[in-house]
């Protein structure tokens, strides 16, 4: 019953090994779900993939084995990760707040609708929460970025030469104190703070957005050309779970956070992730910012 | 000492009265300043106005007696505020954080700069709060905005015609919860939560500015154009004293609000500020938004 004749995938044949455990991974928008893949699949893991219906960003995807389907079909969802061997599921990406009554439903998603809606209603990490719960309640097995990708996580210590000084340091403490106080309400992840000041603070918006604001702002609040100031931190919330929704870093962010004059980026090591470690040094290094994971 | 034979001023005469406990009042820049200090005078007291260089917006001081002086000139102030026969001192409106090493200072200012410097590093609130803490060691009664214009302070209940729904109920209080959280560590005084979900919170950009990104955001996160969704809380930060920042809102902010289609805007009673109640209650009912003070 759980494995059906016809073989799920939109087009790409299984790979070899397809059956023995399996990464599943359902995957948003962003650039996460495909550095996920790529690093699950370099370390020799057979990876099949979810992308979920008006979230997926790019055709990354025609290079793995996948099936499209809606955040509305948890019922196929389940389906297609047992046929293809998934015994491990991951939800990675960014995920709109779907619009219900336009979404596609399967019968298994009629039946929990009331209960989406609800999670739905209490902020998008409750909405994550609840559609890897489905997984779980079926039979798989909910991993983290971490257990599936290591080499994504950031560790403690600067990534790039740069390294920030006391100053800095004061304000990744500040900035710091405020994720955490929104987190416990399920706000952001992320703020800017400058000599003390809180420049600004992550909400729907999104990282990038956020900093583009902080570069408009007065000059005499923010850093300016020639004269970086201030720190971007990006932190785990504390009601969040690692399975679903790690702060993530990548080469973008650094052009952003110097395009927004900060000195740099730091990171809650062991509980954020950092898109390719080795183009974020080399880019932290060329613009002469820092990139650090901090124990706070 | 502190009565020079020259009398202070910028041009206007002093009026009448001036000598009986006038209200000095300490002008930076928003609406703020003028409205109290007309308020005051309708209710029959004395102003004399110290514009703040460099913060000042309009020409409007050359209806009131007053001396334009910068934030680093202290000394002078004072000595202002006393020959006016003022009292009694309020600090209202925006205060940009001032370049110290651009700012016209005497001798007071210098003795202070250090300290003033180390108040600026930790928040606005605390340049403000520093500024009014040497009028008062100099004798002057630093009074609250409720105190010098009781008629501009927010009470219980709407303002105008509308009036919030159960789930703009809910999300109020979400948003004071959120407002709360923040104000501890002096950052914001304001947040936007529509259903459950917080789609921004203030920092250094301002309410204006976060409002018009509320309305740059994903429709399926925020109201729209006949659905207005959502709701705006501005609040006293728990670590500000009301005799230097309140919260305010007026026409404009109402305007603001409709066009990031929210549905109305709630305020702390007793801790925030209405620029004309009659024109913004207008505005509402025209809008079809609710503006209410709510004890939270």
């Amino acid at each position: 019953m759980n494995r059906p004749a016809r073989p799920p995938g939109g087009g790409a044949a299984l790979p070899s090994g397809g059956g023995a455990n399996a990464l599943g991974l359902i995957a948003g928008g962003g650039e996460l779900p495909r550095a996920v893949a790529e690093a699950a699949r370099a370390a020799g893991r057979s990876v099949f993939i979810i992308p979920l219906v008006g979230s997926l960003s790019g055709d990354w995807v025609k290079d793995f084995p996948h099936e499209f389907l809606s955040p509305g079909e948890p019922g196929r969802i389940i389906k297609a990760l047992k046929a293809a061997g998934a015994g491990d599921v991951l939800l990675a990406g960014r995920v709109d707040r779907p619009k219900f009554s336009e979404m596609k439903l399967d019968a298994k998603g009629m039946m929990l609708l009331p209960k989406a809606v609800a999670a739905a209603k209490k902020g998008d990490d409750a909405l994550l929460r609840f559609i890897v719960g489905i997984c779980e309640e079926e039979g798989l097995r909910a991993v983290s970025v971490a257990e599936a990708a290591p080499s994504l996580v950031a560790d403690e210590g600067a990534v790039g030469a740069v390294t920030p000084d006391h100053g800095h340091m004061a304000d990744i403490e500040q900035a710091f104190r405020i994720v955490h106080a929104l987190g416990t309400l399920d706000v952001g992840q992320a703020a800017v703070v400058c000599e003390g000041l809180a420049l600004a603070v992550e909400a729907a918006e999104g990282t990038d957005a956020m900093l583009a604001r902080v570069g408009s702002l007065r000059e005499t609040l923010r850093g300016k050309a020639g004269e970086h100031r201030g720190v971007l931190v990006k932190a785990l919330k504390p009601t969040q779970d690692a399975k679903t929704d790690m702060p993530v870093v990548g080469v973008e962010t650094v052009k952003n956070a110097a395009a927004a004059h900060l000195a740099g980026i730091a990171l809650e090591a062991g509980a954020a992730l950092i898109l390719d470690k080795g183009a974020v040094a080399a880019e932290a290094d060329r613009l002469g910012l820092f990139v650090i994971g901090v124990k706070p």
